[in-house]
């Protein structure tokens, strides 16, 4: 694709978005920890999106996208395709905004998942993944009833809404030097590129990928979208095959650097978490601490903030990672 | 003793203590939950003191006890039994104001929590719970060298401190119909109750003991403190005999109630904390949650306050509560 045919959003984008979640959103704490300082040698400030509705920082992009919508799209509905937070979030936000939400998940799916999504108030769509693709049909079924396509990152309205999270952070705890954010297909890394860009122009940004599946690594190095086999991490958030268009147009723009870490980091990091900062926090949602943590991103002597994406880990899963 | 001989504090300690702790403790964070209120048909506001410093409440007490000390006692210092949390606040507190805190701790406590303190600074004593008793040992430690018994509730400059979590919930929320505290020797609810009283003045103030502890609800029953054998609980901060002739005293006039749940509501509690609002909670800091969620306390179409004590679970303990 030409990038040059990509529209772009622009921090007016996510001032906006910030109206429009206004009240309905979470505004999510930000934790600091003197351990966590004392260890690094940077004062870090943890923006916590485990804490956001449905646990993750997906309903900001979610709600957004939803109350972008013009009058008549709104009485159709939306379709989203993911099995992940982004499905809940969409679930959620239309549940709450009155607006019919179809969500296209794998027959295996987790029982938990489909029965979470379903609790929210989507219609859930089953497919065989395996013989299927669920793109085709979140498209057919959007064409056939006048579904609006929410897709989990590569939206202009979806990257808007995750900018905000950015955007709290800097206005509660003023200009940072870094800013690290969990990174898969790039819709919270590239939203909050554009809101710290803004607000705090010295700034650098880092996304930070599971060492098993760097493909947005691969895609600035390249400088071109590289497309890699869907990798294995415990960061089931971030197992993004390739970033989309626009993601990538604008980090490509705006971000200093991408790096990875192995997925032993985050397992520790999830106990540093919860032992203590008392907070629960997903595999892929440690990603960007992870980087401060391991010196994959050198932070001491300066202020940092940290995107926590999201908590939405089992608690048996957690209970082994803990054990 | 005589009731009347005791010095209660007054909301307006509360309002001192609430300048002195300002800046150094933690504001926390006040979490909601559409799945809480929706099993509990409630509007229910989680004060999360897990979120403050050291883990715990005990923080705000421990500060404002030694913020108040005249310059005198400040260069001679402090000592405090115990082996919970009450240690670590006074051990973290001592530090940042710059006064030597001894703790008195049993040779047989665990290896974690004696390292924790003396990581945050204190002077670790031991002594032999099988021979000896932990108040003889504070009273002449103070005696010989000067220092002032800071002890865990029954203090009026521990109960104001506490009693600031209170007024920050209600200064955030706005005036509730109920408050929920968790009660051990009724620091916390004893201070919670000045600053409900104050501030929003239908407001009833309930305490939750653990089921197998609940000498305070024995006391009020009684109009006497009444004291038990040590309870077994998995709620090791609320293991208390009694309550204070201070906090008694107080709860006396200000509690409209105290109610017990067994410890199974307190795992329950635990893992939706986990599993639906991401933040870890330690079995005494579900005590007042729990009250909620079991119907001890009816909330339904109520305006409820919940304080969540404290977030100081051993991980291995965590990860088999989930399990």
């Amino acid at each position: 694709m030409d990038q040059a045919q990509v529209s772009l959003p622009a921090y007016a984008d996510v001032e906006a978005a910030a109206r429009r979640i206004e009240g309905i959103a979470h505004r999510t704490p930000v934790l600091t920890s003197r351990t966590a300082n004392a260890r690094t040698g940077a004062e870090l400030f943890f923006k916590c999106e485990n804490l956001q509705r449905v646990g993750a920082f997906k309903f900001r992009g979610a709600l957004n996208a939803i109350r972008a919508l013009d009058p008549a799209q709104r009485s159709r509905g939306v379709v989203a395709f993911s099995s992940g937070n982004h499905a809940q979030a969409i679930a959620c936000a239309g549940a709450l905004e009155g607006v019919r939400t179809v969500i296209v998940m794998p027959t295996d799916a987790p029982a938990l998942k489909l029965a979470a999504t379903k609790g929210y108030g989507g219609e859930v769509v089953l497919y065989d993944r395996y013989k299927e693709d669920r793109e085709a049909i979140g498209r057919r079924l959007a064409e056939q009833q006048g579904l609006a396509v929410i897709p989990p990152f590569n939206h202009p309205d979806v990257i808007a809404g995750q900018g905000t999270a950015a955007k709290e952070l800097i206005e509660e705890v003023g200009p940072l030097d870094l800013l690290l954010v969990c990174l898969g297909g790039g819709g919270l890394t590239s939203g909050c590129a554009l809101a710290a860009h803004a607000l705090s122009p010295g700034c650098r940004v880092v996304g930070v990928e599971p060492e098993a599946g760097n493909d947005v690594q691969q895609s600035l190095a390249a400088g071109r979208i590289v497309s890699i086999p869907v990798p294995k991490s415990i960061a089931d958030g971030a197992l993004t095959a390739a970033p989309g268009p626009i993601t990538f147009a604008l980090m490509r723009k705006l971000v200093a650097e991408v790096v990875t870490v192995p997925d032993a980091a985050l397992v520790e990091t999830m106990r540093f978490f919860v032992e203590r900062m008392k907070i629960v926090v997903e595999p892929t949602g440690c990603l960007a601490a992870a980087a401060a943590f391991t010196g994959a991103v050198p932070v001491a002597g300066r202020r940092v903030g940290i995107i926590v994406s999201g908590g939405n880990v089992d608690p048996r899963a957690l209970a082994g990672y803990l054990g």
